[in-house]
């Protein structure tokens, strides 16, 4: 399975007064991940945007094992284990500077959706593009 | 002029590690500040949304006198000094729970626009409305 | 078991460009949600902390049932039904405004640590509190 | 005088229900601007924490002039044009990611002060850094 690292870097915004990332950023950097896997796969999400298809998050988990601290650099890395024809799961390892120690690993499951809301089949090219994995 | 005063509590995720309030949260308590003092005004921004009007934010100040910690009450104080008929100033004060120390004082000036992001005037019923100032 | 109703007003910042509130927000009103449900058994968390105790999350998982908009009304529900000497784990049920639908149910498990981040059993009066649910 | 760009990406995240960045957003992107313009200069802001030296925001201003949206990728120019013993201030351009149009611009002013809170002077080898602008 394909597997894209990103590389983000804590801001004081991302802190809490423990002086660690507040449990909640870690799940905003999921979606930097998914996002770049996507669009190294050739999926830009913002363009299936305007095809008139979204992918609203239905379920998220993460399990926090150590905490990241203001000015450090994380690794996201994410990868699809699971897709279905209108859903799909992302899985996300968040690492250290060094990849050397894992933080935080989690995922977020998502339906596809029309612009009324309704479920719908994933369009047929990101089929295919995940489908080559 | 009118002024109106809502009461928030600081949570963790407002925090930052330096053990206060991350800065730019006290611009999100504007935010709650200026919906409220329009409701009490009889102007629902959300409905005025349906109208087809928007206050997008033009400017934003924030002078910050002392921190506000984790599970404080704060008090927003807000009212309006300055209007005209395409766009509006809301002036804020952030107050302890006491209402005892200033923590923070500023302003968010808007501009009427329409779903096409036109400057508009103001609808009639908000002009009336702020006009009784 | 004891249940806590908390009752929150979406504001802009808690929403993105799909038109609802983003995801990770919902899991910022769970904060809230178990704040104010130890507050109501006599659990101060602020002061928790200055006996030297800490509940850093360290699981959490979230189901998205029903977006919630701007300026819409949401009732966070909160209980234990898990709590050991050294763990805990609060449910949330998110409602909107009537209680009528369920919009969004997850958990969060928390470890007791102290100050230099090792485990710790949970201090007597806080077990004697939840003890009693 | 020295003029750092930093080039970084929308995300979900940063929007809201109109569509385009939250206001608060652009001033975390102001914390990111000034955070890599003190690392080219040689002062590493975590590091000056651990010297005991603290930079509060104490002022913000900013105007917005064109909204940024979901995806794209804008220009945070930061710069420093004043400079006192115990204070600074630094001034930023918001920028499309072509660096034809500019999206917002401000500034945010900064005490330096110790562990205890209290204002002092910025530690020589920063003043001697910025001094050489």
């Amino acid at each position: 399975m394909k597997k894209k690292a990103v590389e983000l870097r804590v801001t004081y915004a991302d802190t809490d007064a423990m002086g660690v990332v507040y449990h909640t950023n870690y799940i905003k950097w999921f979606e930097v991940g998914r996002t770049e896997y996507m669009r190294d796969l050739g999926v830009v999400y913002s363009e299936l945007e305007k095809e008139g298809y979204y992918l609203p998050v239905t379920e998220v988990y993460c399990h926090y094992l150590s905490p990241a601290r203001y000015d450090e650099c994380v690794q996201v890395v994410t990868t699809i284990n699971f897709f279905r024809r209108a859903s799909v799961r992302f899985d996300y390892e968040i690492y250290d500077a060094n990849g050397a120690v894992m933080l935080a690993e989690g995922y977020t499951a998502h339906a596809f959706i029309n612009r009324e809301g309704k479920i719908v089949r994933a369009p047929k090219h990101v089929t295919e593009k995940i489908g080559t994995l």
